[in-house]
Formats: C-alpha cells, structure tokens, sequence
C-alpha cells in the first residue's frame, strides 16, 4: 500500500475464481458423498473431484475449456491456492486441537514404542528406495538424497483423522488395541512435522550439516518459545475471548495463521507451527471445545474438500501410463504398506503384545490419508515433487487408507476383548461416543 | 493446468500472505471488541485495523515495513483480496438466508412506501450532489456521469445488520417501528444490490440506453432464472443435504459462489448473485436455518473481520487534509443523512404514522455500515472511486451507524408503546428473543 495502491483483482479473473472454488466444492461435496456411501474415507471423493477436473480427465477431454478454468497463470491459480492454503493450515491447527494428550500419556510406553518403531522402519526403507527410484525415474544426482529423505519421511506418517474415523465406525476406538493406534498415530503425526520441518529446511538451506543443525536447532527454539508463550500469550488470549464462541473462534483461527506464519519466517514448515499452536490450544485449561465447534464444521465441510480437490488438480493419472512410473508407484506401495506393518509389529512385539494385535495395529496406523496428501502438496510447493511422483505419493495415501478397514477386520476378529474392555465399552454403551460426521476428525 | 504445472505459491509469498491474514485478524478481533466496548458497532472497530495499518498510519509512520507487509505487488495483494472476496460473498449470501420475507409480507404497503421514498430522496440527491462535487474533486468529465450515479447508489443503501443490532440492543426489535425500520432496510438491500449491478455493468459497457436496457433486461433473466431453478436445483439440493449439518453448510456455500460466479458471467455484480442465492436458500422449506449456524459463525468471527480489516487498508485518512476533500465528505455526509431522513419521513407520513414514528425510521434507516463499505468496495474495484472517494463513502458508512442509536432513542421517547406491542414484548419476555452475538445479523 506505499505510493500506489494496489489494482484490484480484474473481473475476468473473480470470475474464474469464484468459478474454481465453486465447481470444486461442489464436485467435492458430491464425490465425497459418493465415496461414503461406499464405505470409503471422504477424502478419497475429495481428490476425485481435483483429479476429474484436471489434466486426467477434463484438460484431456476438452483442453480449451480447461484452459480457461484452470490457466497455468500463476496469478490466477495462486488465489485459489491461498484459499488452499488457509484451509490446510486451518485443518492441521484444528488436528492439534483435537490432539487428546492426557490420552497419549495413559498409553505412554507402549504407544512410543509402536509409534518410533512404525516411524522408523518406513523412514528407513523410504530414504533406502529413495536413491534407486530416484535413479529409475531420472531425477538429477544433485536432487536424489532430498528426494530419498522426503520419501523417507512421506513414507512414515500416518494419518490420525482416517484411523479415527475408522476406529469408530468399526466400534474399536475404545478397545485396547483402537486407543493405542490412536495415540501412536498422534506421536507419528508430531514427529511428522518436526521431519517434514527438518526436510524443508534443507531443500532451501541445502543438504549440510550445518542446515541440519539449524534446522533442528530452529525447531528446538519454536518449541521452547511455545512452551514460554503458552501460560502469558494462549492461555491469556483464550481467556480474554472466553465465553464468547464468535471471539474463541476468531482468536484460534488468528493464533493458528499468525504461529505458521511464525514457523514459515524460520524456513521450517508452515503446518508445523499451525499444529503446535493447536497443541497449545486444546492443552489449555482455559480451553473450551465446545468454543471451536464451528470452526471445525466449516473446515471440515467447506474449506478441507476445497483444499483436497486443488490436491487432486495436480494429479495427472496419465503418468501411471508410463510402464516406469507405475512400477515405481506399486513399489513404493509395496514398500510403504511393508515398512508400516513390520515397523508397527515390532514395536508391538517389544511391547508383549500378541501377534494380532500387532497386526491389528499395523493395519490401522497404515492408513496415511489426509496427512500424506498434506506433505505431498508440501513436496510439490518446494520442488521436490514433480507430476509424477506427486501422483505416486497421493496414490499411496489413497490406497493405504482404503485398505485400512478390511485388514483391521481381519486381525481383530482374532483379538478377544478383556474384561477391562469390556467394562469400557459397556460405560460408553457399546457405541461410538463421539458424534461421527461423515469425515470424523480432521 | 494445461501443459505446464503452474509453480506455486512462494515461501516469501506464503509468508506474507499469512501474517497479512493473521495480524489483520487479530487486529480486527482487539479493536472490534474495543469498539463494542464503547457502545459502537464492531464493524468500526475492524475498519479501523485496517486503517491503522494502512497508508494513514503504519505505511506513514514505518513506510519501510508497511511496504514489506503490504507491498504494491498485485500478485501478493490479490490472495489477500481473493480471500476479502469469498468472504464478502458468503456474507452477503447470509444476509440473503436470513430475511425474513413473511415479515416483510406481514409490513406490506408501509414498508414499501418508507423503503422507496427512503431510496428516491437520497438516490436523486446522491446523483444531483455527483455532478458538482466531481467537479470539485477534479474527477474528468468522462466519469463524471457515473460517479453520480454510483454515488447516488451509495446514499441510498441501508445496513440491515447493523439496523437489526441496534434495534436488539435497543429492545425496539418487537415494536411496530422496529419491525417497519427492518422490513424497509430489507426492501433497501435488495434495490441496492439492483442497482449497484446496472451501475457496474454501465462501468463495463458504457453509459447508454443499449447498456441500461442490457442490464436490466440481465438481471430480470437472473430473477427469472432464480425463480425457474428454485424448486429443482435449490429445493432439491437442499433436500439431498438435509439432516446432515456438514453437508447442507458446504451445499450452501458451493451455492452462494456459483450463483455469485453467474451474475458475475452477465457483468453484474457477483454481490447480487449471493443475495439472490442467499434468499432462494432462507425462503426454502426445506432449509434448517440451524443447519447454517456454524458457517454463520465463522463468516462474522474470522471472514468478515478479514475483509473489513481489508476494507479499511484503502482508507486514506490523510486525504482528508486537503481542505476540499474534507469539504466534500461533510457535504456527501450531510446531504447522505438528509437524504435518508427525508426520505423515511415522507414515506412514513403517507402511511399515516406519526411524527416521532417518522423520525426513528428515519434514524434506523440512515445507518449505512457493512452494506455501503461493499458497496465503497465494489466501486473502487470498478475504477468509479478513488482512494479520496472511497474514503468519504466509508467515512459516511461509519458515521451514520454510529449516529443510529442515540438518534434512535432520542425519537422513541416520544412513540409510546401501542396495546398490541406491549403483548408482543410480553410474549417475547421482553427481551431481545434472538441470541446476540457480537455483530448480530450479517
């Protein structure tokens, strides 16, 4: 705003957004649906939207008019990208929030165990693939180790919002084997971040020890102001908005933007900071869920499908046709879906828990859904990603999360239920306690 | 999304964009609780967010930051404005869901006669006031005729939602005025979204008869075609999302864009498009106006903070300096609340009210708030404002709601409460029936 002010956005170009969000949301809404009523995670609806309306199906079909409704004009596509954006930054917040810690406390052992295990071994085999693969598909010597590192850590994550939601509607989130899944899901998610942070870092710093250093020193330091900030700045500003749903509301949504914009200024990720801050958030006594209700709903309802369906855009399912890519995709699919399992098994075997129930956990932390498509997208942002391997890594999301409820079934018809868990689901009277929208948690 | 993938939002972009959002909201949410504080409506409050980070004070007092938080790259600036937009739209859109027709049916004639006189009064000042008044500002003789024009659409607004919150933090909500006052600010609304649509599409094509018949000619086609899709686009939409909160939230917002993105498309306003959508939604039977609350809620906690926070970043106090702009404002205030007041009390007295009846219309209807910053807004995007202008037009929006309640109470004294009020306050326990909010309706 210094000498002169800024043109406003030209009528052609409101137009073609609002069209963007528009027909995104709207196919999203009604895929979504689709994808529920066949028992299958939301999610999967969402991204068919992006994927129908890009270069896969509509920009092949009629490249004249998908030129015109998606122009590779940057400031034209960056608009509906900052829509994305904040509604991703928004979700991720919203996850922390959600983030049930003294949860993760009660099942503290077990759940670090089975969730550094289940980290461990994929981000092994990923960084281990990553170098041939990357030779496989001709990606540049000076780009492989970031690229081997990013596999690494896409390769690891889970997703807590799929588990959740399939938890419970196979009425398992309050067996034994459902909690752990869940609070070892929540520990993968954190430590998710910090990599995805680390990885960042390094594709802009360059891969040294010193960015290395840097970037783990940077993140130490945003969890040290976090902690610092959390009783004078978050508790003093939820308490000053209490009472009042409009200004817990308001306050939250600023506090997630302001803390990832904190995190993006230190060169780590974006979604990091807007997940701590949620941490901080839903940890806080002054906190009252109730109070964020209606953020979330429209997260979930409106801005989350428009983020996932600009997700899919960027696939180009014709990649697949490539006899390369889409031997690189069922191998980094093989490897993904082996390295969960095997790591989550082992950290369950250490635990002494019986070989079902170590499956039972593989299977559901297996499900990388939401959270992959989120690193993805980041992969793509900072160059580490082209089509194609950005359409292989959303593929293994997608495919991992539909895989997820047949493969728990099959291992928990196995596990008995104790009688403290049978005590537990009598107290939450056998059925879901939690009201179970069609995508559950974000 | 044709051959080549567009790149993405950059870091440093990213960055900004974020804290923009972020610190115009929390600015927002401090000075519009502030302003609540001080008894004036919020809408003031996160005007003034944006003004103190605008030109009149932090780009004054720290140009060099002021520059690098908002600089006068279109590129940055538009993610700022695209998501102003969206929340523009779906605030308007809900001002569309929630009229209340039946009771505007129920206030027939009266209402009627107070809205067009209300109108016409201010409507032909506003445009006879145009003419000299460019002259004065040095406006070229080219524009000169649709500054007029645009200006005498601006005068004749009226802010329903800053009416309505009044009227509730007053008690007058249930009187016979009170109800008039809304009924008449509603029929307002939607001439002014009439209007502003043919000033817009004059802007675009010309000033001729050709254009104004073109436009008019548009929006009876977009009436008809609202009126032809009601029942099997509208209803059943809305029908197919029933009972599920999630989806009848993100049905209606993918709704109020599309529609917004069609009147758009004509080269009418895609602010009347929201309406419009907004009142085929509200007048449903089969909408749950539950079934919104949620997105309510985040469009006047977080959405329209942004956008207002926006609004005021084009407000340039310092233009006020200059002797003849400061002229120019007390004379378009003057003749604005004149207009107005005129106007309400010839439509009043026709209809056989009273004197002090009369008055308090005309108190209610002068305030011009959320709806005339809108219409400010539309105007500069057109290239019919200028910084100069647009500062006046917000100022008058912000005086005469700030005007509307002691002028309010100072009439009401003198209106006594009829037998059948009194019921209707017993009925309604004699307090405001609708929960209160901070901002009340949109």
């Amino acid at each position: 705003m210094s000498a002169a002010p800024v043109p406003p956005i030209a009528a052609h170009q409101l137009l073609v957004f609002l069209l963007q969000v528009g027909v995104l949301l709207l196919l999203a809404i009604a895929l979504g649906r689709l994808a529920a009523r066949c028992g299958l995670p939301a999610i999967v609806g969402e991204l068919s939207a992006g994927v129908l309306l890009g270069p896969s199906l509509f920009g092949w079909l009629a490249p004249g008019a998908a030129a015109w409704l998606l122009p590779s004009d940057p400031g034209q596509m960056h608009l509906l990208d900052a829509v994305g954006q904040i509604a991703v930054l928004l979700l991720v917040g919203l996850t922390g929030i959600e983030m049930d810690l003294p949860m993760i406390r009660r099942r503290g052992g077990t759940a670090l165990r089975v969730s550094l295990a289940g980290l461990l071994v994929p981000l092994a085999l990923g960084i281990g693939l990553g170098f041939p693969l990357a030779g496989l598909l001709g990606i540049g010597p000076a780009d492989r180790r970031l690229f081997a590192l990013f596999l690494g850590v896409a390769m690891c994550v889970s997703a807590v919002p799929v588990i959740a939601k399939t938890l419970m509607d196979m009425n398992l989130i309050h067996r034994d084997v459902g909690q752990l899944t869940l609070a070892a899901g929540m520990i993968d998610d954190t430590f998710g971040w910090l990599m995805l942070s680390v990885v960042s870092a390094m594709t802009v710093g360059g891969l040294s020890a010193g960015v290395f250093t840097h970037a783990v020193g940077g993140l130490l330091l945003v969890v040290l102001i976090a902690l610092l900030v959390r009783r004078p700045v978050v508790h003093r500003a939820l308490r000053l908005s209490g009472g009042s749903e409009e200004r817990t509301v308001a306050m939250a949504a600023a506090m997630i933007l302001l803390a990832a914009a904190g995190t993006q200024a230190l060169g780590l990720e974006a979604v990091f900071g807007a997940y701590l801050c949620g941490l901080l958030i839903g940890s806080s006594g002054e906190f009252d869920r109730a109070g964020t209700a209606s953020l979330r709903m429209v997260v979930l309802a409106v801005l989350a499908p428009v983020f996932f369906a600009t997700a899919g855009l960027r696939i180009d399912l014709r990649a697949l046709t490539e006899p390369t890519v889409l031997g690189a995709a069922l191998i980094v699919l093989g490897v993904a879906v082996l390295g969960k399992f095997a790591g989550a098994y082992i950290g369950a075997r250490l635990s002494r828990l019986s070989r079902w129930e170590a499956l039972a956990l593989g299977a559901g932390m297996n499900a990388r859904g939401v959270i992959e498509v989120i690193v993805a997208m980041v992969g793509l942002r900072l160059g580490i990603l082209d089509t194609r391997t950005y359409t292989i890594i959303v593929l293994v999301a997608v495919v991992t999360s539909v895989m997820a409820p047949p493969l728990l079934r099959l291992a928990m018809k196995r596990v008995d239920c104790t009688e403290e868990e049978e005590r537990r689901l009598a107290a939450w009277g056998g059925a879901p306690a939690r009201r179970s929208p069609e995508r559950a948690d974000p």
